[in-house]
């Protein structure tokens, strides 16, 4: 167990990030009297309705919990028994979700070396060549993450490049979203434009990295497919009793645009935090800043030097990389306090 | 969509209320700057204590999102891949989460009938004769429901025979506690008497129906058990990234007794809904009343002229049988309010 | 261990018969020279259109390896994630699969209760009410067994209704047919009469109870169901490399009828042994003799008696009923010992 | 459908073969009388203690249908819901068993890139830095292939070497002996040489391959891990009814070491084919000829044309790699002949 106090600000996750006011005060807001349960409340129609207004007409968005949630849930849409997912290799559904893919969904991923996070159309293309061959597993799904997990963005053109070639190839194309709010902060479009007119089937739109408190959705695009998100979402325990405080979450972030006040903040401090380190001897930013994370080289003893004050992952030890994350609630304070002390930790 | 407004008060479920003003403010204190995801908090510090404090030191408490995810978390825990649950034909994970037993776990629920929800050690022997035999799934676990599915509450005693009969069959015995307070101030006991006492070795520990917003608790009593809750959790989609937030609700309950004080009160609504229609011609009760709930055979056309007021399921179509459940929320006024109405419907 | 030689005569199961002599044939002429392996040679061609002739242009049959396997993809092909099979409790699916049905395909079976082995249509439309109900397992097919676990037979007008009531739910009928060549030849008509022209979708058509080795078949009737068999097949472990002697088997019962013969000498069989007990004081039979088995209630002390001698199980405990089984190598002169045989268990 | 007839030898697959005349003798031989299913024959008695003798007193072998079959049976043993297996990129398991693993066992796949298809104890090491994280698969097997998909063995000693590395982190150490008898007949020594002296776990034991119909075993040489065999063979679709002559099958290749006749000579009939083509421009062997495999780089035109006369696949598209196998039952002058048929195919 971590001591909280001994942090004053951590740049691990913005998972690490408390919860935004107007979150809070839209679920006290909703704490009046009964309602029904599991969705059938008002509040879950405002939401649904806003996902409509977001995303087109055509879109059917479903509250969960979390986000392997969320991505669990919307995979499971896609893919039978044989199937198989396309992803990066970096790709949260292959690392980090304590192989939910293969023990909920029974489905293999195929993972994909890249550069920076991103998957391109010849990536689908090349591992297209057992299509057909039973003894192999069969490609269904490319499972895209915006932002990336190395905070790289998809601009809106290479999202369609994707969704082209895995249609042509009769495949689906997911949206990891946990971070689209980010993306398309840094990208200056709107949420629609990296999705629905991309050409995306199902993606998750994560609310909870982005000043929430446990609030994500699964949002259907492709009308064929949401038949059966109401039975995944209760058989993958992904569906809230009191559902009214979820939507009521989801809510507060697409009013008045929220999401990108949150997210253009978040990824503000980031920069300012990319800039304040750039430049100086020992430090090497690792992918290009496009969201809240920054990757940076470092050299080991800073590291550890900084740990010590400070929570942050080491991402990949071999290369001294680590990875540091702003949120919603980051101030410029606490970048350029941060700035100075890794300054010091260099020359120390 | 139903609209909210429409209903004065929800007799549906305990799930229809709303959250308990301690728990906000719980969820509000504990929104103070960063903390640690996943656990690594201080508030799940001290739910981890207070679960210790309240069912003894091998006690280990996981705080988790939603009762079925609290069920099929704990269950994994015991479960094999040929193995089978014993449990009531009326228990939830039987009839009312959309086959996640199967799906997720992969086992094969044996279901008993049973006049009152409640199972009995003879009911586990029965049961035991396809033991060792490979072409039978091999029961491992009895699972129950405290409060049950029925309203209905186990005794001490009779938890702890159930769990002797188990385990000198070599079973574990599991607790579905999604309204366990409802049982502990019924029976006027504490929550460690019908557990750890008891010989429970895993159970589920409710916190949304008693008040919380979305908080529930796996409970490892059997300390062999536990090393792998922290991966099943995760893999099942029921580790919450802020996860202060869901251990502070839990903490809430557990501090000054809260839990008992919002059960005691949702169960003497239902006593006094229970009185009230006591004798009403028309009406018979179909369980006794031991929780929140009231089960009533009533004639359908009193039925359908309440539900155009009052929101309730009807439990069996066939029998008449319908479900009252009150909750914390329940005003006297409310009850009384109902009751008039039912002796109206009853008379028109 | 059973010491084989102690028994002279195995009246337990159609499965402790050899191999008939055609089919071992079969497999030595299939063995000349090399052949694709997985499907792809000449005698599995011959099966195929073997398949289609006797069940219908539109079949495709697909050779596995045994009964169970036969059974759990043919089911696969009609199950998603959420759905449920609804089964006599006595199914084989249901009973002796060692919960194949739960850990491999992940569904619920919903069991009935019945009189003789078989489902009515009442026993279906009583079982849908939970359909669209997010909260419950989705009903999506209807598995019987012909011949049924007790030895009974549905007639073509029979499976007709139930083809009926499950099509008119949006429900598949699937049938295993481990014996489906024993209710052919009780009832006197084509294999096609109780499978296409009933209205059949799916079913398991057994061929090791009727002598062969080891091979089964699954049969895919609904043309928009056999795409995933060849994937499903491989991935459910169902998939000889060396095909051409499972196909060879298959292949020799379907030719000249051998099924029919095979099976109506062991109906035969079992009719001589019914007649042979009925009227005996202490012997009463459980059930319609309309295949290869003999259900019979008998004395406990007769039964321990009579399994010193005989290979047979106890069906059930309590009703101290035995099963009998006969099979294509059961010879008259057998079968007139065991009836002495057990008239003397009787009055000893 | 492929034409038999027009390919008067295939070097596709030891699975072209047919069956050794001596098991088909075996199969008529166990074709006496009736016999109890499942494996409580005597057949099945001889082939345990057969097993007992090549392996040690606590070896425990099992037979099962295929090599697939094998393989999750025998992992399935050691795996729980949130392991990981680490094995080589080119693993059967991971690469041709339709997704199985992951659909059957629910585990996730970590796959190593090897440069002969061999995993090193490196290999293992470098793969055990997520042990203990909750989001993170955990690594409970090293399942390594002997032969390897690439025709390479490994030594006694590295074998040993792996299972020291596996044993010292508490993972298992599996293999996937499809072809462990030409692997233990090109390195001249016992099968137990390589398994149970080599500190091997569990191990699939290939018979079909090596000249059976249709026969693997599950061999399990830890003896806490037996237990649940009989289980998860009958879930797993894998158990026999008539196992007489599954077991039969084994039995014979275990007598007199028709095993090591059968793979010696596969294998001497592949280094007579890499002899014969050695020196051939245009021809260059990929890997070490240590099996009944040759892979070599050959121009595609040559391949075309080879194709049309000859069955085999093209391993490696981009590089030109084909694989030529031999079996038990293919003569010098099929070589003799089809190194001629190469050589004309690459002058023509």
């Amino acid at each position: 167990m971590l001591n909280d106090s001994l942090y004053p600000k951590s740049f691990a996750s913005d998972n690490h990030a408390g919860v935004h006011q107007a979150i809070l005060d839209a679920i006290s807001a909703a704490n009046v009297g009964d309602a029904p349960a599991y969705g059938g409340d008002a509040a879950t129609a405002v939401f649904e309705s806003q996902i409509r207004t977001e995303f087109g007409d055509a879109a059917e968005g479903f509250a969960v919990l979390n986000g392997a949630g969320a991505n669990m849930v919307g995979l499971a849409l896609m893919l039978g028994r044989y199937d198989a997912i396309i992803c990066a290799d970096t790709a949260h559904i292959a690392t980090h979700e304590a192989g939910a893919a293969e023990q909920l969904l029974g489905v293999k991923l195929v993972t994909v070396p890249t550069a920076d996070g991103k998957l391109t159309p010849e990536d689908i293309t090349a591992r297209l060549g057992g299509l057909g061959n039973p003894h192999e597993s069969q490609p269904k799904v490319v499972s895209i993450s915006q932002v990336t997990e190395l905070g790289t963005c998809y601009s809106p053109d290479e999202i369609a490049a994707l969704a082209e070639a895995a249609h042509e190839a009769g495949l689906f194309l997911h949206v990891d979203g946990a971070r689209l709010a980010n993306a398309a902060a840094h990208l200056g479009c709107s949420l629609r434009a990296i999705t629905t007119d991309a050409g995306v089937d199902v993606f998750s739109l994560g609310g909870t990295k982005n000043g929430a408190l446990a609030a994500e959705a699964v949002v259907v695009l492709e009308p064929s497919l949401s038949r059966g998100v109401p039975f995944l979402r209760r058989q993958s325990l992904q569906l809230a009793s009191k559902m009214r405080f979820v939507s009521a979450q989801l809510s507060a972030l697409l009013t008045d645009e929220l999401w990108r006040a949150n997210a253009a903040h978040a990824n503000a401090m980031a920069t300012r935090l990319a800039a304040g380190v750039t430049g100086l001897t020992g430090v090497d930013l690792a992918y290009p800043v496009e969201s809240n994370a920054v990757f940076a080289a470092l050299p080991e003893k800073a590291t550890r030097a900084l740990q010590e004050r400070y929570l942050f992952h080491v991402w990949d030890e071999q290369a001294g990389v680590v990875r540091w994350m702003t949120a919603f609630n980051t101030t410029p304070e606490q970048v350029d306090d941060f700035v100075r002390d890794i300054r010091s930790a260099l020359t120390a």
